[in-house]
């Protein structure tokens, strides 16, 4: 089968013709498919409805000390604490368990820097004419929206297939008013992308000119591998430590997509001094988050090699669903040359590119069949891709039959498109 | 038994000698008690056990379309927040239920005051050179702390016996940098005074300069009558509506002294526009909150009833140790004439105001003996007490034969600091 760069005129016009009438039989299905967010499945939920249910015997909820019925031990659980020191490979000290979300604490961490300052800020960033903050994209739109909250100036920066286009954030740097930077470092959202050892390096080893430049180190998918095992990442508080950087990165994490969204547990880490300086901050926000979901999160898992475990029965589940959207994208779209796609072996998304100014039409398309997509746009600052191509698709909520169902509509909304751009319609 | 003041130099002289003996003996046994923090005690965590063990069946985690096992609903579980509308006489639709604890939820929205302003806020707070605020004292300290990590200007309103000194306070209010107030209108921390309705409805009245003015109204003991039956109290926001300031109000609460403190359910709730608003405010910050503790908490109490019966059960726990601390002041010092103290029916307190000059006195002479008291002053903003005088006791946490020793202790050491100041020692 030719591309479509290969083809007549005609056989554009034909291959039209046949998108438009499958699509129009997809659309009078009255289908109603999800596809939007990186939400766990039914199936997946499941996996950790023991913990729903898990007996904890009173005699056992004091633990080290710590009486996880009542207030107190702002840090978190100790045995959490050690969990994720242990999954993280950071030390205990430098681990803060927090509530249900990582967000919230990513949040935190920047609200502070505007209303305290961070430990190296000359001044509160609420005091500055302008933050600059630099976005790696396609990214995931909920970093952006706390930019935006907070009015900073975000600055794409391109995402290549080892990470951000470190040139640029080099070059970037220079300008005190760049404040920090967005990273997700493994299984990036949504292109899936692993950042390199050499790109984990740079990163570390930044010089920038803002003394309270802030990495905010987003190890959302630290364990998310749905093919193949574990991968091992580099400990960035580490790495910046040996850089000369000890302060610069705040890393975070949580079980959202381990045990149940929104009602797992997050954590920060950071360094020692940095840990100290946001204790007597967060001392007045709280006197201490949820420990008893913190000890039946200890008590589900045992150790990190529980998570790893647990986290092959999730894989077993999303493989089948990653490879129904690589599979029906190959077979429907690779051929015709007019979109490509990462190959992700992790995380929750498949990162796909329309040919330029398509990807909003392609959004409309499914949507008037029924297929909710993430808005075309979101996965860059200011939902402004520059070369309107960039969709995100979200696999892991639909169950399979429906799921297969939704990317028939997106491919046959992808032809259509790419189609209309080709005929001038 | 005369009063001191009626004594000769002898008498006192040996009333200090025998007190001192006494407490020297005290000294002795090497006591380690803590009347320190609001904590509830061992008896009262064991009345939420069957919270900690409850059965979900996963097949009624999902309630009004909302599973509670994923993502979604910023606002909270629909029948959580119907269960707090419901106890605290508001909408459904003024109600957010959040996190486990309402003093991060306090927080967080002074901090959008400063980060972002207020609905009707003409800046953000960060942008002004001050803010003041008026803290009716003795207050609760953590309220005081977070005014104070905020850089505000706290100014103390005298806690009257039917709430804050609303002369005072409707003076004040006329300068525009008086930006809110904070008001514990039920069994206020540490006094136990329940509002007056003519207090309550002076100050849903108030006409403050500010127009972006914050009630922040903590009913952190909105059912927590340790004595006698529910007294019900006015809706506030209703109050606020009537009077012309229907955003001038957030109201707090939580059951961290209900079921588990640090992990129980908190909300806020305030007007429909001032919901919109801070709506899109926080949905830069969390996807949504522990909606499984939240449905644990449906499923636990059913409804408002079901709290109020709930309650009565601390209170059998509560009532004997607050007769401990009444009975033994009642005994040791009443007769003196050298301390004064409210004699709470509900809240967690009973707050004691010593001869003017020995509140840090006997702080310290109780902290020699092993006895942990809350810090002289600690109820005051900047730990300021003008006259020295008032000290917290917290009688909730220890056992009773623990809490008798201690209570023998203070009152050992109020007759010491008092005599030490008398004697001129």
């Amino acid at each position: 089968m030719p591309t479509v760069f290969e083809m007549s005129r005609e056989e554009l016009q034909e291959l039209y013709g046949s998108a438009s009438a499958r699509y129009e039989e997809c659309k009078a299905m009255g289908l109603k498919l999800d596809m939007s967010r990186g939400k766990p499945g039914l199936e997946q939920l499941a996996l950790s409805d023991d913990m729903l249910n898990m007996f904890i015997d009173p005699s056992e909820t004091k633990m080290d000390g710590v009486e996880a019925r009542n207030y107190g031990e702002l840090m978190g659980l100790p045995a959490c604490r050690r969990l994720f020191a242990e999954l993280l490979g950071v030390k205990y000290e430098q681990v803060f368990v927090g509530g249900s979300a990582s967000l919230e604490m990513m949040y935190d961490v920047i609200a502070k820097a505007y209303t305290h300052g961070l430990l190296h800020s000359p001044e509160k960033w609420a005091k500055l004419d302008r933050v600059k903050f630099l976005c790696p994209a396609p990214g995931y739109d909920r970093h952006f929206t706390i930019c935006e909250s907070f009015g900073m100036e975000m600055i794409t920066i391109p995402l290549l297939e080892n990470g951000p286009d470190m040139d640029m954030v080099e070059e970037l740097i220079k300008d005190p008013e760049v404040k920090g930077m967005w990273c997700v470092p493994k299984y990036s959202n949504p292109d899936g992308v692993v950042f390199s050892e050499e790109t984990v390096s740079r990163i570390a080893n930044m010089k920038p000119a803002a003394p309270d430049f802030l990495l905010m180190w987003d190890n959302a998918y630290c364990v998310h591998e749905f093919e193949g095992s574990f991968i091992p990442f580099v400990n960035i508080l580490e790495a910046c430590r040996l850089a000369g950087n000890p302060d610069m990165v705040f890393e975070f994490a949580s079980t959202s997509k381990i045990t149940f969204p929104g009602a797992g547990v997050s954590c920060f880490c950071c360094s020692e001094d940095n840990m100290a300086y946001m204790k007597k901050l967060w001392n007045a926000q709280i006197i201490s988050y949820d420990k008893l979901n913190q000890l039946r999160h200890v008590k589900f898992f045992g150790n990190a090699a529980g998570v790893i475990a647990h986290m092959k029965r999730h894989a077993a589940v999303l493989k089948p669903k990653f490879d129904i959207v690589l599979d029906t994208l190959e077979e429907e779209i690779a051929p015709l040359g007019i979109a490509t796609w990462h190959k992700p072996t992790g995380g929750y998304f498949v990162s796909l590119n329309t040919m330029e100014g398509c990807a909003k039409r392609v959004h409309q398309l499914c949507k008037e069949a029924g297929v909710v997509m993430t808005g075309a746009g979101a996965t860059f600052p200011y939902k402004n891709d520059p070369k309107d191509s960039n969709l995100r698709i979200a696999p892991s909520f639909p169950p399979c039959d429906e799921l297969a169902q939704a990317m028939q509509v997106l491919c046959l909304a992808i032809k259509i498109a790419a189609l209309e751009k080709l005929l001038n319609k």
